[in-house]
């Protein structure tokens, strides 16, 4: 069972709402409303052990995955959810050793999650035209350590994308369909083209873009998510649900003259 | 740009709903009711490349993806679909390295993202009850040349696992709540448990079953996906939709004495 | 306890899928592919009773309501379902007494539920500019016993309405947009417009025209109908499902100079 | 035109969130956050009419609808969308000169509904177990001058209902599983069965107690409301929305010795 060192990251979970990615140090305290804990008391214990705080509320050090990062990245940049992340990431078909590009980077939460995937010899070329983003975005993907598959890139796409042949592009950014002449240009044949766009008027200028070039298997969904209650004669669909995030509009780049987008 | 090889699959693509999974084989023809294309015409050519029938109609040779090889599994045994696979391989966080205990292999759709996403240095444990659908599952895995990352395992699950300090666990069976205590005994402190069930019956057993152990971080969610149609003054969502495919049950195994799901 | 008369409508009921809405007449058989029945067997006999085929099949006779001669208006011409009928009549707020305007007529499955809702002292005027259509809804809302409450009108109301002081104009039909001023010149004040549209470009149309004119309370809603499975073991949403019908936008009309749309 | 006279209700709007349901009454002042309007200068003017604040913020004076008044019944009982309402009304298929029974009362929301659905010659009997609702809903049926058509009842219909060969019963209460069999002895033939629950296992052993019983045409279905922000370049489904507020069960009573439900 792999233990917890000096230096690691832990989600200290307390409950579904109260949860702290925290990073361990000898000597070095964490201080919640439930008291504080002595994180160094977690040196050498496996992962997924209590930790009792001095107020005697217990909680419990998880290994902090994809998700939880993602979680605790700066929400006011944030729109994507792991809802859509992990559609995202299963149509983008990225696995280890692909070469990547995203627009706009944000606060680093899909770059994590993409970085995560393409380990150990893969690579994510992230851009982002706002330089304080870049700060936050540049801070998380350091913190879990994923910062060797990710080379952070301040640059306005709409204007062109460096890269070539990569096996798929990523767009989470206010006008998608200013890239998808670019995106093209920067696919290997067959790779995949993958946008998130909240409104549905930035759905139809994507994918008029999209239709005027080389691309097949052109798609756009939406998805749902409900959280369930489950509790005895207390099941049921929660209360308070998200009703939307964005659409996700998917598509592979083929090699030819003419448009053909099907 | 990537080449096809002799040997190597290509993904046929005629339009959304005519695509082909074959493998390419100097001389080998394929016959579609749109003619038949000359397979061994691919070979030296990049991915994307077009491919032209003897009826004059154009195909796209696609590289194949995680998803392309999940939809083209066997449908008789498979429920899960990509907007389910996609959230449950977020859940579970694994990556690289990892090692995933699967039940049951079904038709191997999931086993093949869950090998694909511990690639180059992880594995899967697939359990598989009923001998027949392993066959299946093998060639599927084989087919995807991922069977290096694979385990598949003819057992009943019900009665035990084998494998021990495991990241994840995942179960789509019938009676998940018989594997909860055998799950959390397999688990690695903070490792991830999750149920995927078209029943709320068997949602409803299944969390009581994590309750009464060492879990955190307990959750039970549905996806619902809208394919949207875009097309200028068209613009809505499909008539047709999937109404329900299934639940999804997500857990964390801590350590300690007792029970305490929150 | 009433009882079923000679020239009665029942709704022969044999299952869920298999309803069958024929008049009662003495002598007259009715033939299933679950043999026949003698409908006048029935005259005298309460609603609710069952009749026993000449193979031995029980149905039951029940009273048509307003949603029964709803699904069994023409379907090709029908596009309302009962979940956006029974919130667009809440929203139009219509009953007894209120005169309202409808285009277009289409089968006449709407017309039904506002005669209904109207009846015994108001009116529907529902306009249609197919012919054709109009025989079909004619003998439809005849049928229902409902024509004295119905002026159908052959004519294109994107040219005007001849109605004023109208309590409610309910639209559904290609071009809602071109009706919204005659709409609102028909409508009393505070009166309730609504339209019903497949596509986002109809609705952003309408609503343009909307904001352009002295209306208040703006809203586009879509409804979504999930049919549950309730049985021991199997519980959960069907797998089927009608993924979209249309978007519903309603309004009222305030009096004054300038728009004020809110 | 119709005019709004001394003692009539009105709609002050200002905007989506912010209306008043008022009585006008010569000098009579309502104070509003936007300054205070004088209700008198209503009186003689039409439905629809502008009534300009102290303050110069301009309200509108519409007609109370059915679904106004329904928002406007105490919201700490009311656990009754119009999403909701709007279908069973249309399933319960009341309408003129029905009699209906109903429980529990609630905050009379659906009582108001429903009266205003039977009215000018129907009746709705309404049973409450707490006296403390009756209050509540006696004001709000009086306000909405529907009294005449609503029998307020204080008893648990647990234990029986009162009245038979009733077209219709509703219910909206913690245990309707408990009231099936006495629904079935106060319903005609061919009467309709109606209950809204939060819960599955309310739903599972309301279903269970039906499937014992002669009716036929068991559904349960839920309604899913999503409000679309229609505006350039920012439409799309709101991000705020109503998880879930209940599922729908109904029924129809057949005549005949065994259960059946089909």
């Amino acid at each position: 069972m792999e233990t917890i060192g000096e230096g690691d990251d832990v989600l200290l979970y307390l409950d579904k709402k109260r949860t702290y990615l925290v990073r361990v140090e000898a000597g070095k305290q964490f201080h919640t409303h439930k008291g504080y804990v002595e994180l160094g008391d977690l040196i050498g214990k496996p992962y997924g052990s209590p930790l009792v705080s001095s107020l005697a509320v217990r909680f419990h050090a998880l290994k902090p995955l994809v998700r939880d990062r993602i979680l605790k990245t700066d929400r006011r940049t944030q729109i994507l959810y792991e809802k859509d992340i992990g559609y995202l990431m299963l149509q983008l078909g990225v696995g280890s050793g692909n070469r990547v590009v995203e627009a706009g980077t944000g606060s680093g939460a899909l770059t994590i999650a993409l970085a995560d995937a393409v380990r150990p010899d893969g690579m994510v070329y992230s851009y982002e035209i706002n330089p304080s983003f870049q700060n936050v975005a540049s801070g998380n993907v350091e913190r879990a350590g994923l910062m060797q598959y990710v080379e952070l890139k301040e640059g306005d796409v709409t204007t062109g994308i460096d890269e070539e042949d990569v096996d798929a592009v990523v767009l989470d950014m206010a006008t998608p369909w200013k890239v998808v002449d670019h995106a093209h240009a920067a696919l290997t044949g067959g790779g995949v083209f993958v946008s998130f766009s909240p409104t549905i008027e930035q759905v139809m200028k994507t994918v008029s873009a999209i239709k005027g070039l080389p691309f097949v298997d052109v798609e756009t969904v939406e998805l749902i998510l409900r959280k369930i209650t489950v509790a005895e004669n207390k099941t049921r669909p929660q209360t308070q649900m998200l009703g939307h995030s964005g659409y996700i509009t998917t598509a592979r780049k083929v090699l030819g003259l003419t448009n053909l987008a099907l």
